[in-house]
């Protein structure tokens, strides 16, 4: 299998924890969304996801499967161990719900394209850019953080899941972006437990190929 | 059963096609999103759902499932048949990725609440208001009509999925804002055939007891 993959991106992030939790190798291919426009709205990336975002996994087959969330089920029902979900569909529901209010409700709103349609389009200044990008953050963390657990290393207490997949590269997008982590240190406490496990540790962006000094 | 709703969102707007496509009845408790400043902003639905979103679907144990493709997912789990997604692990990620190119990448951007902090904090008028949604929907439905088969009476061929049931609330709402569709015509055809089905035609929006006129 391939990864397309960026070193920033918060959703390609999720799925480089997510095969490296169930131990799979794939080939990584950096897409550079920021540099000459963005890679992705070339003609060879488009004609693999024309929704020109990352990740995007290539299958043996040469079927493409693009969105973070989708590729992480795939990933479960395919290779179910070790497990990203647990066993009882509401248990289930749960983790799936805190994952989506991240994937679905923070991250796509602070998405780059959408920071550069604020400036662009709609003359905003970085100023303005910075306060929607920590709004929308803050907001959305501290839903997250009143809908996980209120105990255990983790968000659903002792075992790792999907939902923590998305947490931490949420977080990692939050200090890019100055927000304040005071007030969410549940929060802070799971990322410090996730980051000691190798499989976060080997898909921090800095640890990626294609990442970039400074 | 208990499903928080209102009868414009289109999130709840999917579920409660699911719902109906699995012949489940519910009590369906409105939540006037505009009304007052909108009473999901209030103690009683904070208390339900602290991301302050519709759906929100209680369990007769009392448990809340937030989110409306995790709720999807457990029904889905919970009583399979009629299915929303197909049986293979592949074919499952091409659907979930479509559902959620709407889910994650179209919807959430032109929330109501994305559209009142533009209005609020940014100072913009409702001409830009306007031309934002239309902006994101136009990308995210042109992508989505590329990544769906290019055949068939649904998104995927011959069977109802869960990326129909995000399609046709999605139109819906591009037609509230006044997309122009006129390019996306595999996606029109599709919304016709799905809505001359009844758990479709059940769930519209101005058929929910909460319907305003006009």
């Amino acid at each position: 299998m391939k990864l397309f993959t960026y070193w920033r991106s918060t959703a390609a992030y999720r799925v480089r924890i997510g095969l490296a939790w169930k131990g799979i190798a794939v080939e990584h291919v950096p897409v550079h969304l920021v540099r000459d426009g963005g890679e992705q709205h070339g003609a060879a990336y488009r004609g693999v996801n024309p929704n020109r975002t990352v990740p995007a996994l290539v299958l043996a087959d040469g079927r493409v499967i693009t969105q973070s969330l989708a590729i992480l089920d795939y990933l479960e029902e395919t290779i179910p161990e070790p497990p990203l979900l647990p066993a009882e569909p509401a248990d289930r529901a749960m983790v799936r719900a805190a994952s989506q209010l991240i994937a679905c409700d923070v991250h796509p709103v602070n998405n780059l394209r959408v920071g550069a349609y604020l400036k662009r389009e709609l003359v905003h200044d970085q100023d303005d850019v910075v306060a929607w990008m920590r709004h929308w953050m803050n907001e959305g963390l501290t839903s997250f953080q009143a809908l996980i657990a209120e105990t255990g290393p983790y968000c659903f207490g002792g075992d790792v899941t999907m939902a923590d997949l998305c947490l931490v590269p949420q977080l990692y997008n939050a200090r890019r972006w100055g927000l304040d982590v005071g007030s969410l240190g549940r929060l802070v406490e799971i990322e410090t437990n996730c980051l000691a496990l190798p499989a976060f540790d080997t898909a921090r962006p800095e640890a990626q190929p294609d990442a970039e000094p400074g």
